[in-house]
């Protein structure tokens, strides 16, 4: 079985946005706007049209089974309104992955947005973890770094102000993947490229210097995209362990941290493959999302990430089911075990 | 000749750190403090001293011949204060390197730190270029993309805000590492891990987006440690400039971006030879910087690079001699042809 651990929902019907546009404008008004949930028409033929030529139909064509399914990173808006704001437009999003489980159940499985807002307490994520997770059937969860939208002004991954969840998260058994979304200072940063990858390298680096994984040994995070820019500099990540007097990352971040393999060229995955233990690597695409097209050199799709792993010479075939299967269900311990 | 085109004087004497205190201290008294430039006695031999157990050694040790040197990065913050005090730090900084060329000129050649400030106009680097170039025969510059220390507020590397520094480089022939300094935001950034591989993937992501190189087709800018997570993520942006209507980067970005090899073990180095045009990659090591181990993996330093092109199988002895000297050459124009 082949496991796509990060897939967003980036197909959702024009109804999702225009919920979103109704909350923003009630923002411009006031923004204390209380949100109040409301609702999001949507049917299933709608639901089921809008996967079909989208993450389904490249499911098929790539030959990958089931996807691990959150809704639109870039889409979650921390940042926007209140904490209100968050939570309404949270809820909603997750309740869209839950009606796709219910028509795919053999194709995707939930992981939840969480109802972050910069500043606010960090109970509206307990409570929605405990509700995707024990009402909905969700077996993993996003967990934006930096809600602010890329001024890096919060706490730290290390701060205490995450504990509450990161404690919900072990005894859920869920593991978090580190995610942010769309940036609003987009003149310096643009999401997809400097600001994923940035915030992937700096939540490694926080976790790095902190006691997060002392506290809690449980703790699984993924650090996606395929670890962002720690493969590549895996010596200077070691280094600087060894400057900073912490210790070995082989003791110190292994038994918690994880990479995907969403980088979109041979070399890449290569060179992953080449430094972070096999253990540690989860198989994932993030279609349908950053990247779409083709790529000129090989004639295939950048995010067709299973070629890689497939044409990756050292692997054997036990290897490359562990990347693709085996991993993954250790990670995310509520993946099903009837599912095959 | 194997020229380090990446070492900052990261060992200078203890006044030069006094004279920077002295600053604080009357900053803190007043924050609009017009400073003068005053002096900082240090004597021959201590200069000598300060590089003869550290950068010398090091040359010496690991067989490369010329560091292109310049000012402390990490103590360049160009936060610290206001453009006075910029100016005055700035100038003693580059004037110690000055002297150190004076008394090793076969060891070093300069590169000027920039009396950056943030929102101050850019007129100062101008005139400080001018100087350190026409007086000091300085044949580089380091360029802070992020002067606010880990907050990016400021203009993007596209804005016209830089364009008449990029004039005069292109004037002056003299290229520009992209390189920022200390993080103030430290319990979110760390310094030398994830604040710099952030600022370096953001400059490339902000060049791509911009007109920069179609308005200045001569500029050269080099990404320092290894280009950030860009070569890492080849794939990924090869397809968001596809997926954003950009020029390929083959196009768009080869004339004038280049990369150091400021990457501390053999699979990060591969990866990068096997991504980057030959021609666009420059040998550097940073040392003495970030990362002064021994890697217990290998037994040898992880930040001496020269190590890793040299065992760098797919490499030819011209190949190496093109990343140890010649592109070097070529893209500092003004590296003296009498030195060999």
């Amino acid at each position: 079985m082949i496991i796509d651990c990060h897939g967003h929902y980036t197909t959702a019907p024009a109804q999702l946005g225009a919920y979103r546009e109704a909350q923003k404008t009630a923002l411009a008004g006031d923004p204390d706007t209380v949100a109040s949930k409301g609702t999001v028409r949507i049917s299933d033929d709608e639901l089921r049209e809008s996967v079909e030529g989208a993450q389904l139909k490249l499911q098929r064509e790539r030959g990958t089974d089931v996807t691990i399914f959150s809704p639109r990173a870039s889409w979650m808006g921390h940042h926007v309104g209140n904490s209100s704001t968050s939570r309404a437009w949270t809820e909603h999003c997750n309740d869209l992955i839950y009606r796709l489980m219910q028509l795919y159940p053999a194709n995707f499985i939930g992981a939840a947005q969480l109802p972050q807002s910069p500043g606010a307490p960090i109970d509206d994520c307990v409570r929605e973890l405990e509700r995707t997770v024990g009402e909905l059937g969700f077996i993993g969860c996003n967990l934006n770094p930096d809600p602010t939208g890329g001024f890096f002004t919060g706490p730290p991954l290390g701060d205490r102000y995450w504990y509450p969840l990161y404690e919900k998260m072990c005894e859920l058994e869920v593991p978090g993947m580190i995610h942010v979304s769309g940036a609003c200072n987009t003149p310096y940063f643009q999401t997809t490229g400097s600001y994923y990858l940035s915030a992937d390298t700096i939540a490694f680096m926080q976790l790095m210097q902190s006691s997060v994984f002392a506290d809690f040994p449980e703790l699984k995070l993924i650090i996606p995209h395929g670890g962002g820019a720690v493969p590549y500099h895996w010596g200077r990540f070691r280094g600087l362990a060894d400057m900073l007097k912490l210790p070995p990352l082989s003791e110190a971040m292994m038994n918690n941290v994880f990479s995907d393999t969403c980088v979109y060229h041979q070399p890449g995955i290569d060179l992953l493959l080449d430094v972070i233990p096999l253990d540690n690597i989860l198989f994932a695409s993030e279609m349908v999302g950053a990247v779409r097209g083709i790529d000129p050199e090989t004639g295939e799709y950048f995010d067709d990430t299973k070629r890689y792993i497939d044409n990756a010479a050292r692997l054997t075939d036990a290897q490359r089911a562990q990347i693709f299967e085996g991993n993954t269900r250790r990670v995310f311990a509520r993946f099903p075990a009837n599912l095959k």
